[in-house]
């Protein structure tokens, strides 16, 4: 599999992106290696090396933005929160990495690869019950039922996706729905949990809902995106895994749709035969323009996402939210 | 891997056993059975699996029978919270089931036998996030913090137990700080939370979560010494197993402890060998009693989780605890 030397986004951007919350998000930092730890030494090393597998923090720093965008201010509760949907992710995250048997995570050996399934699907567990009993520490149970519920819907969604597997007849409404569940939920839920927290009416933590979930799909497209391109690029993670486990993409959907009907077996030969190689997907990609068709639904995701932020009022907070929706299809770039 | 016939616990003398709260038994088999479904069929079809995989519903049964012995009537939340120790430990057994390759249980074919660990591994995370959010459902948050953290500390045990793997220096003490953890801490919480949800004292809580400990400790030394045993009996699992996966076990970790230099090479040789078969070991574990010596720890146990339940008031519910620390034991006969 490619290895890779550079993150898609560069450490110094990112710092800037979330200067408005860094004293909050190094808070958070430190608190998941505070909770992140076991006094038996086989059992902390790999806690510990779970702390590492996170990259962006991009869903606590997602709910620290919309706290501050719509609050002013981070509360206590905000910070038990961020931590524990990046916990979350992360568990997800090194569970995926058993499922695709990926090698390598944000320049990183995975847990499987390092270790072996066993600790990967122990890790994951580990991962997920930490972060529900952290939730059950404030005093409402509304954080417990809001991730609960978001952290379920997530995993149905990548249980459907598996359902989904080799599966070329899925449709781009399908695709969506799936994308949505496993990866948009999770960014809607840390919108929606930095706003109520915060005091936003249900209209208002509503529509910061929808920007996470807007701006969550639009993160998926352009991930599936870099994945089927396959190029020589610096994602810091093992490509072309979507075509060698034969999950239907956006822009692989799309080529189908509108593909001959000989090109349409060709692509299918690609897709389903022994040879699932980006490099023999291209010249169809191309052909049906289905690169840019899957970029620009991509783009009106994140166009939709910016426009929901006009019910906030002005703040460096939300501007970092709008700027997130411009950069989240550069990824491909 | 031998497959068998019978479960060691008959159904009837289960039937007799939970009669006193059959009724509620019952309501969380429907319960459990609303839950796990999904509208996608692919999804549907593998959590409506994982219902059948419970067995002896040990957990739920704890939970309503400590409650109905500390305030006679059970509740609404009783019986979601059966629900979700039930959930939460089905979950861990379809993730166990990847990490033994096991291919039976309860004379069914495992997840990972009959789709693949990917379905395993995420089947047992739907779960895990099911209970979590039904347990949230509830008004108040501490059935969610003290699952959390139950569930937590089972996948620190289990992480231990994986760190453990193949070193047979492990102490008697370990082993049962490890079992403590994997098996014993979701029977205490059943207790726990049945006590508490029925109004129990402090005192009276932390006595039932005792029981249940001491009864989970029991449970899990027969399960371990039924491994070790290996013979043809009617377990409704795959056998053999631990020693397989070089799982140290109490009775090996009593005949390493006693056996000369001599028996201590031959023992280490077979639990660390490639021929890794309970025919190989029993001559050594017969010449040093150390299935009698782990069934006499076992019984201890028990006994200190009956002598626990002297705090109770006289009652139905009652009895049944008390005849299930004499049952613990007797499913190695």
């Amino acid at each position: 599999m490619p290895t890779t030397t550079s993150a898609p986004v560069k450490p110094e951007l990112l710092q800037l992106l979330y200067s408005p919350i860094a004293a909050e998000l190094a808070e958070v930092e430190r608190r998941l290696k505070g909770e992140l730890r076991s006094e038996y030494p086989f059992v902390d090393e790999l806690v510990r090396y779970g702390c590492l597998l996170g990259g962006k923090r991009l869903r606590p720093a997602l709910l620290l933005l919309t706290a501050k965008a719509v609050g002013s201010r981070v509360t206590h509760e905000h910070l038990t929160l961020a931590t524990v949907v990046e916990m979350i992710h992360t568990a997800t995250l090194v569970h995926d990495d058993v499922l695709d048997e990926a090698q390598i995570r944000r320049h990183l050996a995975t847990v499987n690869a390092r270790w072996d399934n066993e600790a990967s699907v122990l890790l994951g567990d580990f991962l997920f019950t930490h972060a529900f009993y952290l939730a059950s520490t404030l005093d409402s149970v509304l954080g417990c039922r809001l991730i609960g519920r978001a952290t379920n819907i997530v995993c149905e969604g990548e249980l459907r996706q598996k359902g989904s597997r080799g599966n070329f007849a899925l449709t781009e409404t399908e695709y969506l729905e799936i994308i949505e569940a496993k990866t948009a939920e999770l960014t809607a839920v840390s919108c929606r949990l930095g706003a109520l927290f915060a005091g936003a009416s249900d209209e208002l933590a509503e529509q910061l809902d929808g920007f996470g979930r807007d701006l969550g799909i639009a993160f998926q497209i352009a991930d599936d995106l870099l994945d089927v391109q396959g190029e020589e690029q610096s994602t810091g993670k093992s490509l072309g895994t979507d075509l060698e486990k034969q999950k239907p993409t956006l822009p692989i959907i799309r080529a189908l749709e509108l593909a001959t009907p000989a090109d349409r077996a060709a692509i299918l030969e690609v897709v389903s035969g022994d040879e699932r190689q980006p490099r023999r997907l291209a010249p169809y990609l191309d052909r049906y323009d289905a690169l840019d068709y899957a970029k620009s639904r991509g783009q009106a995701y994140a166009h939709r996402a910016r426009q929901r932020l006009e019910l906030l009022s002005p703040s460096p907070a939300r501007d970092v939210l709008a700027t997130m929706t411009e950069f989240v299809m550069s990824r491909n770039t």
